[in-house]
């Protein structure tokens, strides 16, 4: 079965926007999942999952789905969506545009397409086999990482640096000692920055699989590399690290090997 | 001698994007400053100064300027301009549109008027006395910020926990403690959400005057609070809190104090 165009995922980020921009720095509804711990999720996110859903439902029925918000179906089938409306919820509720939509999908497991989408300042980044895509308001280009030839050069992002268990805090400061800069805050942001040459690598933790599916090919078909700490594929999510260069991954992973 | 309009600082924020933005995500030069720290300065920053600083010895020729990286010049005078052309380097460096051109006006020692301007998203958030306003793609605003009871309702921002000294950063991390949501990485930026009612608090350390000059009147004239540690002035920089309310102020200057 042929795989969709890369504007099918424009019109899906499109319908997603239609229900996050209007509630986006609108101090809208803010509900607390759990217990204890503070995991926003906004109208939005439910309103801007469902419009992707159903788009995709209408188009490719045979599809499985599975979504941050409202759950899998289908998901042993050999397209499987899998989608994060707003990636970033922190961010969305700061006012802060770094959020994005997520929209990966995999075939038999494998991440093939992948978007991420930021309609408030108006960036996409879009990707499938063997291309990768920036849309700006000033335009497109290809997406491409850059070169870095070592860590030491290297600038780091990761959301935050108190998002690492007590077992991998210590493997996430070695990296960030060696790296000349580091940055934090950014979640989806920081994948698309690396993609496109402006950053050199991302290091997170405990990520779901929505968290990281739409990146995977946007990295992967920009020249980067993107693994688990221990050098797998990063379709189940996990902890995840993403090069810009083969090199910097090398010695990334040299460190966050327990 | 009477105030310059709001159209001016719009004007100098103009001629600074002319020369930040057609440099912004280009892998442009980066330079450094002093020895061991990353302190990048792009060809960006010098070039939007020089811009600022024509235009307003050309509008201004009495008064006094204070810039990041030109210098001072007529400090004393009644009216000095205090700017930072591109406020966040790290982030402009790593490709991430939070950074903002900081321009502010002291008349007497006291910051009077400031526009903070983002370029590339297309946002600028300007005062003067009695009024504070937001300029966006999709329109104009007047800025405000949102009432907040307590610090525990709070979203805290701070450009990174790793900014403050061993003497400080114990006492910012009372206040973290204490806040609902702590986010990291936004420089300038941090403040004009503030000021637009999204986030609630913003701790810093060791600031210069050109870090902060600007967005004084902005917090202020949209309803805020914004001193010292101590309760002191922030127009000399140092270690700053902004709050949204008055409440959540004393409640953090209680925190903070040693």
């Amino acid at each position: 079965m042929a795989l969709p165009d890369l504007e099918f995922f424009r019109r899906l980020a499109a319908a997603a926007a239609e229900q996050t921009l209007p509630r986006f720095r609108q101090n809208g509804a803010v509900e607390t999942k759990g217990s204890g711990l503070f995991d926003p999720v906004t109208e939005a996110d439910k309103a801007a999952e469902t419009a992707i859903r159903d788009l995709i439902a209408q188009t490719y029925p045979d599809h499985g789905i599975l979504g941050e918000e409202h759950g899998g179906h289908g998901t042993d089938r050999e397209f499987l969506w899998v989608i994060d409306p707003i990636d970033g919820t922190r961010a969305f509720i700061s006012g802060l545009p770094v959020w994005g939509t997520l929209i990966g999908l995999y075939q038999d497991g494998r991440a093939v397409m992948g978007l991420m989408d930021q309609p408030f300042i108006g960036e996409t980044f879009v990707a499938g086999p063997g291309q990768s895509h920036y849309f700006g308001r000033s335009g497109q280009a290809p997406l491409k990482v850059r070169a870095c030839e070592k860590l030491a050069d290297a600038t780091l992002f990761t959301t935050s640096p108190k998002i690492f268990s007590d077992a991998h805090v210590g493997r996430y400061e070695r990296v960030e000692k060696v790296a000349r800069l580091a940055r934090y805050g950014c979640d989806c942001y920081a994948y698309a920055l690396l993609a496109s040459g402006h950053a050199d690598i991302v290091v997170e933790s405990d990520l779901k699989p929505y968290d990281i599916a739409a990146l995977i090919p946007i990295i992967e078909n920009a020249g980067g590399v993107i693994t688990t700490w221990d050098g797998g594929r990063p379709e189940g999510g996990g902890d995840i690290v993403a090069c810009g260069s083969r090199r910097v991954h090398e010695e990334a992973l040299a460190l966050l090997r327990s």
